[in-house]
């Protein structure tokens, strides 16, 4: 902005704009007030592109159904806001990407971005209930004219799964086909690229993995809390021992000894690795680490904005799956369940993909099997672990990110 | 939809297109699966433009600023939905003007189109919270390239006030500049239109003065309903002239003055003509009555439709009027409250429009002032009084106004 | 309110109350003006006991958690609008019980309150929002201090499950156990008391039996919709024989086959009772068909409401639905999708409610598999079907549904 | 919970308590299974409080009126929310008051609550749309009963506006009544005790004026400011005199002067000080110089949470203030705008509050009118200005603060 004007920026609301002395000469014409230099409202936002857009196929084929105009507008404000998603997702990944989330100034913006994806989710899964003021039967007089027209053909929404991290071999296949079939040449291609490039779960993993304190020369949190969790058992099952017999007391003990199981398979790297391979888990175990160790040392200075990240990035992943959720329910009404004459039921696949398998952050919920007492959480003594309160800086990094932001 | 073909109704998410014999040929081409014959999801929705409509200024400037996106996208999602809304309300203008509002049938169409209105600004006043994860420091940083592009050349904003009817006179001048000002050749001529065509407001009061009941050769409900009111204040009056003195029957006499003295005005013309003089009433003394009438009677089956009309009329004022609201809200939030350097202040401009001035169907909500006790309502014999549950039909109308649909 | 006292109506922010004549002593003792004489809102509103009502378990355990607090609030808010919609719920049961609503004066009443219904889940969905600022961290700290007070145990909410109509035996079991053995004494008699009782599907299913139109020696719905459907497939099945043969060809023939299979379907009583008894349709084969004729009708006068009242129902459906999934993601993210120690993980138990055989009016989501063109509509004769813009009227039941009221 | 017992964490969902070995005995009787030990749902809910709370007046008075049933339980709804609020405002200023907001570890949690109130306001506003299901004739049937009692005597709201800071004398008086009459004994000494207590406002100004980098020693951040702002000035002035005569030329000096007049004024104490004792600012000159520092470097990772910080407590006084109009908008429709029968409007007094006079941090607003071009803000060296991205700590309050909580 070096060669910004300041005291023009009360400007928003006058008819003049700041022109530089090239330009000066032509804004003297004698036009109209309302376009004297400058850009207008509706040349700004381009609207004779975006509210022209609306073509009524039912119109074309000579029956025009009122109802299709709302279909069409509404797909449209769904696409839009897929496009702000994306923008934001973009920005996010490339600063994970350049390497300038290091300059921790950076995890505002970060943050920031991602919290502005979930307003926009949020408002997405709201905009169901205007779609919902059309019924079945008002659907039903032009749905026919749209065909082969499908949702399922919204190049946007596919980018910003796979840019999310929605892996291919999760996704329940349409009628027996890859997700891919339904689109060609360019989209296809942006497709299997955004598939390719690192998506948001995988920066995020790396970015887990550097979470300070796991380094086993230095605080070791993942050694100190496994030792911590297995005495803390111990102390337990020294409690029960001494307890008269009793039914309660078989209860406990049976409880206890799940316990242990169900924290030996935190602390087993193999059974990890099998979770891995089955997309039961889908970050490393060092991020894993990580994100339990930010989830405990929450507190932190360091550690408050990246678990508000962690929680926004649960946020995202409930908000779409409550908007595949929505949906299903809307197709349930417009169309019914049974499948369409020849090939599955939209409304079933549509049904099968509100589960865990599209949850890409699914690991950042499953941690809270994990929790344990505050007290059994390694101490920290801020004399000695200063990493916790000193945020880490690299300047020249953070200029670059300016630039390229 | 005489020639539709039926059986291809659930066809909506398969990949071929029915196609009447001629086309036929064309639609056997060996090409891509997604494409064969009929429209694609991309295609239909003209996504080419809509997801291309959003440059930003400061990129343009050379100084790219994030944010900038967000402010485009949001306003083209307000632009979408005022399109629908003006959509939704030139149709249900449309059934009014044609007379077909006459075939009663038609009362579910106006009343649901109506009441899609109220949804999508329902969606609009949520939507706030999108914008408002922009703070005015990012704000501060594009918002000079904007300039002199306002939300006041919101040219389908002016039309949608238009259309619903806010009058000219009754409009809060910014910078003592008429509305029409913003706007040039074609935009202005159709803001002329819009002003001279039949608003909402309009139509409505012309409907609501053929209520059935209101004639004074036939149920003569205001002749009745004014019998009826006084009689009950009379007997009132006589109750608490039999109390024994006390400042309670003193304080219960002075209230039964000030009850009469409102009747009294409800039931005087000249005050009426006087009020809509200064715009504080909007629609005739006859309307008024339609609306009361429908008010006290909404059970009888010929107007719990239009009950519920006019509940959704004021919806959509309240509704307006929260959208100006929560607009302030975030002006002020991003500008602050300060005039601009020269020129008056945004914030105090829009704060002024959040008013009673602004609210069309005023009077519907000021009804409530006028309500009575259930017993002073003139009775109905339904064997008499067979046109409260008896709709009026008018088949031809009925057909045509499908045509025009 | 024969004895009202009308003009004291606008006292609502007076400090006075009306007072009956024996009364009236005791109101003019000089005591504080905010108590002379009426209710003052604390009292009213019972604050004494609602707000007072927030005892947290953790303080109780000599370890106040601070976000207990919130739980408890947000789980009592619950209750008060579960309580709210019994209170409307029961209402509109009463109507239909007592027979009130084939006045159809009582439409509007069942109308409003079945939409004030869903009003109030909408609310119930968002509310969730709220208690998700709470983390799986902070609800770790005081979750065991609950034990074993459940969700499972809310008695107005199974009991409101109960009165709209889920049936005992589509049920999910949790943990082998029936619902109600989680409820003892007077509760577990409420429960089965309400199980009893004809619930609002039930209801609806008596009141749909009854649409007019269907009877067989007066307009025949059902015959003639027959017929129609059946004439127009032949007809169509003609056009596509005279095709020249192409893969086209094979593929309208295939699916004009299965649109006849899924009509024959429609009209074959056997299968309606085979789905019946299988839970795959809840309702008459004679409700269903009132149903598709209001839906085929909608706009004719006597029709409008309760095709509105079909969509609210829906609207209660999946609002319910939804409120089930968001009751899902909450509890995974509270509490991770892994078993508790000993049982049946919850997460996997709530994930199982939503679904199908939790939605009541299920019929009238799959009727939009049977929709047809408009011209395959049998066609009424305004003249000849008055009964389609007539409504029915009985006074005397009017006046006592009031009472009743 | 040092005396926690962890491996029962999981018992939430089951029927058993965890018991403690005194208690152990009891739990062995055979009673029913839900009650076997520990607390049910409806008992540490007080469900026998809360929702047999609904007492209708107008049933009392022998007219039960059906809707009054949604007033009451939507008051007591706003009310339980209101309580919850406080909850979160009270353990918030604790923090303050006790110096615990010193160690920033404390920051998530003091902006995690702040948050939550904004959540809970965000519902608030959205739960009118449950009471606008009520029109105002139903409201009209028992209106009458509820006299006097009015939404002015909730003294949480009371409670709620002190503590955040809504001071005395900006009050709006309604009927010539100070807000406390409204209240007697214990309430109104509740309320004059708030008024005393530190509130948000004077709590947050403390914790402004600490902002580090304030200190004329250290960076001295104001004067930097100030220098550079008037430098920055004068190098637009430069360029503005080169250019050739124009009218653009003479527009762009006003505006300059304009601009060198308001940022005089910023830095004018004496301005400051006068504004503040009209009301116009709320808080001290430092504190408003630490906000501007806050927002000026919002992504120095000290002041990262400290600006979310900032930005929610507008969005708590935006809040309210939608919760205020909504709340207008209500009262209109319910009871039309015109004065009760003796006594001022209520109307028109609620409209009054919905003014910048009840917006506590309105300083916050108003600080975007004194933004600038970020190569204004003074330049930070991160190896000379380590404060930026060290947290203060000071573990012994800290340790207190958990005791405290």
């Amino acid at each position: 902005m070096s060669g910004g004007c300041p005291y023009f920026e009360k400007k928003l609301f006058k008819s003049k704009l700041h022109l530089n002395e090239e330009e000066a000469d032509d804004s003297q014409k004698g036009i109209n007030e309302a376009s004297k230099g400058g850009i207008i409202y509706g040349d700004y936002l381009q609207l004779d592109k975006v509210v022209t857009a609306q073509v009524l196929q039912s119109e074309l084929k000579g029956n025009k159904i009122h109802d299709e105009h709302l279909f069409i507008v509404t797909h449209q404000a769904y696409e839009l806001w897929f496009k702000q998603i994306l923008w934001e997702l973009d920005s996010v990944r490339e600063i994970f990407i350049s390497g300038h989330v290091r300059d921790e100034r950076n995890m505002l913006k970060v943050n920031t971005r991602i919290h502005r994806i979930v307003m926009i989710f949020r408002l997405l899964v709201d905009q169901f209930s205007v779609l919902e003021t059309m019924t079945a039967l008002d659907f039903y007089d032009f749905r026919e004219y749209l065909s082969p027209a499908s949702g399922f053909q919204s190049l946007q929404f596919r980018l910003l799964e796979n840019k999310i991290g929605v892996p291919d071999n999760l996704r329940v296949p349409y009628n027996r086909r890859h997700y891919r079939d339904n689109f060609k040449g360019h989209e296809s291609e942006m497709l299997l690229s955004s598939e390719k490039e690192p998506c948001l779960l995988k920066l995020v993993e790396k970015w887990l993995e550097r979470t300070p304190g796991l380094e086993g020369n230095g605080f070791n949190f993942w050694k100190k809390l496994e030792a911590n969790i297995f005495e803390g058992l111990c102390l337990e099952k020294k409690k029960i021992v001494k307890m008269p017999d009793s039914e309660e007391k078989e209860e406990m003990m049976e409880e206890l000894t799940k316990q242990k199981e169900l924290f030996t398979s935190l602390f087993d790297i193999k059974r990890h690795e099998h979770l891995l391979s089955k997309g039961e888990r889908r970050i490393s175990y060092k991020a894993l680490q990580g994100a339990l160790m930010i989830y405990f040392y929450r507190e932190e200075p360091r550690f408050q904005v990246p678990f508000q990240l962690l929680s926004n990035l649960m946020d995202i992943d409930t908000l779409m799956t409550k908007w595949r959720y929505n949906h299903v329910c809307m197709v349930h009404r417009m169309i019914g369940s049974k499948a369409g004459t020849g090939g599955s039921s939209g409304y079933h696949y549509l049904r099968s993909t509100v589960s865990d398998r599209y949850k890409v952050f699914v690991d950042l919920f499953n941690l809270a099997t994990f929790l344990i007492p505050r007290h059994w959480v390694p101490k920290l003594d801020p004399n000695e672990h200063t990493f916790l309160f000193t945020a880490e800086y690299c300047d020249s990094s953070y200029c670059s990110s300016e630039d390229s932001d």
